[in-house]
């Protein structure tokens, strides 16, 4: 996989939560969020909460720029949460950005959401039904909702939403009394503890509780509700556990490498991954090149298991962000890549192991392959650290509609023809199992199309619904 | 009266709304919008209905750079509301810029609200306690979540509205089905009805009916409803009319003069009052010389009445906008007015009547004394063209507490030793009814303290409430 | 005349000088600016400097705008020069934007320039023959690169700059040792000197020396220099007088009305223009209405001297910036007018004397002759309170070519049957010059074709050169 | 060294020049500049040329926001130059960003520079005593004005300037008849030429000719001269050849993996740069840990020479831009790295060889090695490849005065003690020779004090000159 702008799935969102008494809790959910940069970078916000009152600053754009000392210092208080929000085209508008927040009778409600909902369409019509008024199309807005028109406490109401929520949920809540943690019964999407000296913090990653400071102390397992107050930190099962469905694509692509999900450092994991890919796939070659960088570790563990050299055959240009400027046919036809350049000296007269992470619409390998070729490359072998894609994903992981998805439909010899490679290996489901070291527990429906529910169920009323609410941008 | 920097009273918004099959109604809304800027330079917006699905463009800006080409082509449809919002400080958030608009289970709402709601603090409660969340602190988002709630039609859902609202509101409504225009049963702001060859406009002023196109019908009369779709315009009395209270100073200060209200043009006004100040308080003068611009008709007025020769006295810096830079103590001293500066050969070795329209806070008429004084007249007399302000108004219109009023609890005499003129008087209540040629009718509150309800039942709720929910500018 | 975006002529900015012991100059200069900012609302800029170091900050904006406290801070020292620069379409650079600075063996040299040179073309060439490059279009950087390329203390620079330029020039000029003033020879755009406690002011306008508390202590004469340092003020001949042609649209329409040109107050003038127009061309009318706002004051003359009631009868837009917003066919023939809408009331049934400044191409006065009709004048009489308008200005003024001025080649009858008027006329030399009160000393090229230099020896040239050199905004 | 952020040293700028006729040469730039990008990210130009005229657009920014289809579609013609400039704090000015363009009577004149001038305070001082004025404090203004008052044709021009100039330069120039690339004597920095199918492209490094598909033909010579016009490429010797002094540091950090210098890949030296620190300085170690990313293929060499597993240890992260808000000590203490997260897993228990390719100032070392103790490692040993920086940069390398280098004056024993590793080696200057596989040829005066020219000539006359002229950001 080639990275965001190429052939990457694209995931919702990053979410912080963070109560530490005596610190200005805002400061640490900036670091923290910054750290989590890699999950979102279309806009981001926090909001803090200073004794019963909250404030809000959210904007387009990266943590870095969006936050300042001094918004920063209007953001008060011991507690706050935060989000990072991904980066979609066209439909996106200020109103969208989290966290959203709302009044009710029981004081400010806060809420950050990392997934997606499957059941969303259902419950916008009941909410609608129910006579309540829907500003966003979004579905943190729906989760918003639901809890100010629950009864009892926000620990019962989150209960209660629970058990209307169907689809991937992280969230991290934030009332005048409390910061809270709630994962959704499968888990699909991550959500970890931490502790500082005297406070505690959420996030979608461990590697923004180190930034921060604080030490990792466990995952808010699947179901389960973190509470923190003054009181300190406590955890009930909110909703009863589902069968473990993680999202294998936090391991193989998502999250940082520094991150450890279910006790494994991701970093290790791609490696492993890349071992596997080399037991099982194994090339008579002369060099082990990744698609860089997402594609780096599992290369690095190709080339262990082999004992091929490993080097770079191929550059990504750092500074690529995004460009209005079109490239005329004869610079495209010339290459105008703009994202990658060719090592030539490393290929030439080299046959290469290109591993990559995943393929998602198979457009970046082609041009790759192509282009290491041109480089003097006599052989090009595409390995690929993770099975074929042959499904969309509605948990939260904006991949592809099926018909896009290149091994919806093909055999891994036609794929191979397609991108013009020597041969073409995909990772097998066992041994990328094997790689993470667990014989269950993670979904994989994009490889399997065996979704941990009924997608006929949900997928249906999706189109129609929310086309009805259209804004442009800059409201 | 000195202009909006500075002994201004200040009023929230200007409204308009558009039903033209065929046409480009958010085009039409926006040269209404841009004529009503008078109104409100904060923020503008503008909603727009095509075939059910609305569209909203917002931000914070004049009308002449919020929309562009490109923006305003997104605004697609037959039907638009629109709304300006006055320049307030510290408050300003992106979220209460107006229309506000809300998906309903009986398809999108848009609502754009002109005045103030008396029993907001009420009304905000319970909506609340009927576990209704708020994510503004606007009486606009109660207006939005009372007709959310309601049930039946739309019609129907407006009247309950009526019977639920207490205050000051000229409200713009779109549905897919229809674009409503309602006012309160007091009339306390404006609101007017234009006919275009084959659609219709509603809007705060009858300037802007004029700008469009639209020939002017008639006001939607207090407690009515205007609802226009296909069929046509049909007007029903939503709500029963009580005694009407139309904004005295509308007539006074804030109309653009060219706007008719009640029959009467706002500029005829102005010099009646002027005329009839001159009746009431004539001085042995030389000039009469107006505080530009907004006291210009006034002093025409009561020079034709006077026979005293009309002339500029003080000039005005038409470019002022807000500046950062303060003068030194030095340069204040010198008299860094910004504002105003005076033309001595005007004045020199005259005696001055100086007309303003109002005085507030008093803070522009001692400096305005002085600095005619030293450019060498010999004498100062200051008419005002309506009688003192003494009391602070609830309905929309932002001039000042109670206590900051220079009349609220000085005599005529005190008020004219703290300005240093040679004379001060106020126009009577009386006069100024004949200069609008009205025994009744209007709201004379800031002048009488006789509200047409019991504040007491009101303000008491409003400082508390509103700070439960406190958000950062950018948001 | 009608106001900047219609019919009215162009002039290219203000300037201003500061010298102020043990103050801080730029923060005077800033007022200054502030003041003089309709003659200018592009750009702005002002250079300090702080013992032999030169500070600037320029940028495109208003003068309120484009200042902070931030920015004026770094603007130390007791000497500052300053600049407001007219909105021009098109060929704006931020290049462009004075004052201009350079470093010269000398030390720095910074200049702003008001006024147009007519030999611009021979300047440029010779420079540029003489191997100098220039790096913007501006006649400013001609004149810094011919003082630069001078020999001589500076005082004798700027003598030898004087001998070889022809035409409008009122510079401000600020070197390491002192601040200097510079007149053209013919006087053609005003600059005036005013004394600080302890310190001089130079500036376009005498408005702009009260609002700072400097005293007016008269004009630069033509052809002086005026050259501020810790020694004082010292005056002296620069260039010997030619026969004075101060620019009578100065008085017409440029100068704010508080200011004073050759000891006559410009708010004076225009109200015995008025007066005049009134003696040679009385109307036998019910109401005297100005085109607001330019020609108020001679319409109240015209109103004094001829016993006719004064009235508005047109509203101006204030907020009216620039739009981009086009109205459609439909909504442009329903009248978008935009800028002016009428007052019916005071017209209706009235015979009324129109009273403009004056009439450049004449695109504005038929649709105001019109409207005033539409809103119910039973007669129009356009009263113009200066000469027929029939060459253009090479000195400063952007008034439009000879072929777009409505008067340069029809009679006045023609041009009244051209804007619908039932009678039309104008001002003669003679009244104008009564007026002003002047028999001699102005520069009336405009109405009378007679230039002070032969326009022939520098028109053609200029065309040619200039497209030589083109760049885009941004840079 | 670890990234533009922390302990790297800055270069100043990456330039282009186009001649491709009947195509749209700014659209090749700006490919061009993109994918140098990595050479210079605070501001970014194109001049063109069409048909004699210049057009310019320069901003403050990156590339991609820089230029949009509007603004590049203004810059027509068939040549072009652009140039992309280094991000330095404070003296950032807008008049500082290149090409600069002139107008001379020979016609408009673009020039773009990389590198510095040592004889620069010299040059000024006699262009000033020669009556020119400059306007910014840049080489630039130097170049081009020293052409301005050249004589001949802009060739013998060019010739005249080379004679003149001591130090870094290589310029890409346009003019209206041709395109230039000129190259110092010594050739300090890059220069290339490649061909397109119809025209010619220069730039600083290869990588951007291959990204528009321009073949690559070689280098412009140490002193050489290349001309561009519709006649074709001509290259003539400008200035006689010095003793070749290309700056190492292009292998070591500047230029882009995928750039060849010198007939040799960067990333093929960086390789060969850690194999043979791994034989000049091998370690008992269990793995190699590159500090990423610009010692990723140093520590790939190293651990192919070793034989010890390669893997990463540090992650940085990538969305890290400025930032403005300030960790607490409690923050800071706690280890808010923001660019650096340790991969624990890959490092614990380990012996741990860090590769960096430099240390400037070693101020991110000393970190790095306990951030991976912390992490696990049970022996941290640093190796650099390069040898010990001693001496500042006089031509174009923005490393650090001789106090703040580090190894200025310590041992690498002391060194070693400051960073707190286990071991400490540098490669030697000849085992960096061997691996750019030359013995002569580059100027290694930071590593050995021995410049290629004296500098006490030219170093002491700089600070005095240059503060004699200051500006403000914004102008």
């Amino acid at each position: 996989m080639s990275g965001p702008a190429t052939d990457a799935p694209r995931e919702e969102c990053g979410v912080i939560g963070v109560y530490a008494p005596g610190r200005h809790a805002a400061r640490i959910a900036f670091f923290g969020l910054h750290t989590l940069q890699h999950r979102g970078q279309e806009a981001t916000g926090i909001a803090s909460c200073d004794r019963g009152t909250v404030h809000l600053h959210r904007a387009p754009g990266l943590v870095g720029s969006v936050f300042n000392e001094d918004n920063l210092s209007t953001l008060a208080g011991e507690a706050a949460i935060g989000h990072n929000r991904y980066s979609t085209t066209g439909a996106s508008s200020v109103r969208n950005i989290q966290p959203q927040v709302i009044e009710t009778i029981d004081g400010p409600l806060a809420v950050a959401h990392n997934g997606n909902l499957v059941n969303a369409p259902q419950l916008r019509r009941e909410l609608l039904e129910n006579g309540v008024g829907l500003q966003t199309s979004s579905d943190t807005e729906l989760i918003v909702q639901l809890l100010v028109v629950g009864t009892g406490d926000w620990l019962a109401r989150i209960r209660t939403l629970m058990a209307r929520l169907e689809g991937a949920y992280s969230l991290t809540i934030m009332t005048r009394e409390a910061v809270y943690g709630v994962r959704d019964p499968r888990g699909f999407r991550p959500l970890v503890m931490g502790r500082l000296d005297d406070g505690w913090v959420l996030a979608s990653e461990s590697c923004a509780l180190s930034v921060v400071g604080a030490s990792f102390t466990g995952e808010v397992a699947p179901g389960q509700i973190a509470r923190i107050d003054p009181g300190g930190m406590t955890l009930e099962q909110g909703a009863p556990p589902l069968r473990r469905a993680f999202c294998t694509f936090e391991h193989i692509y998502f999250s940082r490498p520094d991150t450890h999900h279910g006790g494994s450092l991701v970093h290790a994991v791609r490696q492993r991954l890349g071992r596997r890919l080399a037991m099982e796939a194994p090339t008579d070659a002369d060099v082990v090149v990744p698609v860089p960088d997402s594609g780096n570790p599992q290369a690095v563990g190709y080339a262990q298991q082999s004992a091929l050299p490993y080097t770079d055959g191929l550059i990504k240009n750092r500074y690529v962000g995004r460009t209005f400027i079109e490239p005329t046919q004869e610079l495209r036809e010339a290459g105008v890549a703009m994202k990658f350049n060719p090592l030539g000296d490393n290929v030439k007269g080299k046959r290469v192991v290109l591993v990559d992470d995943s393929i998602v619409r198979g457009t970046t390998s082609g041009p790759l392959v192509r282009m290491l070729r041109e480089a003097g490359a006599v052989e090009v072998h595409v390995r690929v650290a993770c099975p074929p894609i042959t499904d969309p994903c509605y948990m939260g992981v904006d991949m592809a509609a099926k018909d896009e998805l290149i091994a919806s439909d093909r055999p891994v010899s036609e794929i191979c023809d397609h991108i013009g490679a020597d041969s073409l290996a995909f990772l097998s489901l066992e041994g990328m199992m094997q790689a993470l070291e667990a014989s269950d527990g993670y979904c994989n429906a994009c490889f399997t199309g065996d979704y941990p529910f009924e997608p006929e169920r949900f997928v249906q009323l999706e189109l129609g619904s929310k086309n009805q609410f259209a804004s442009v941008w800059g409201d």
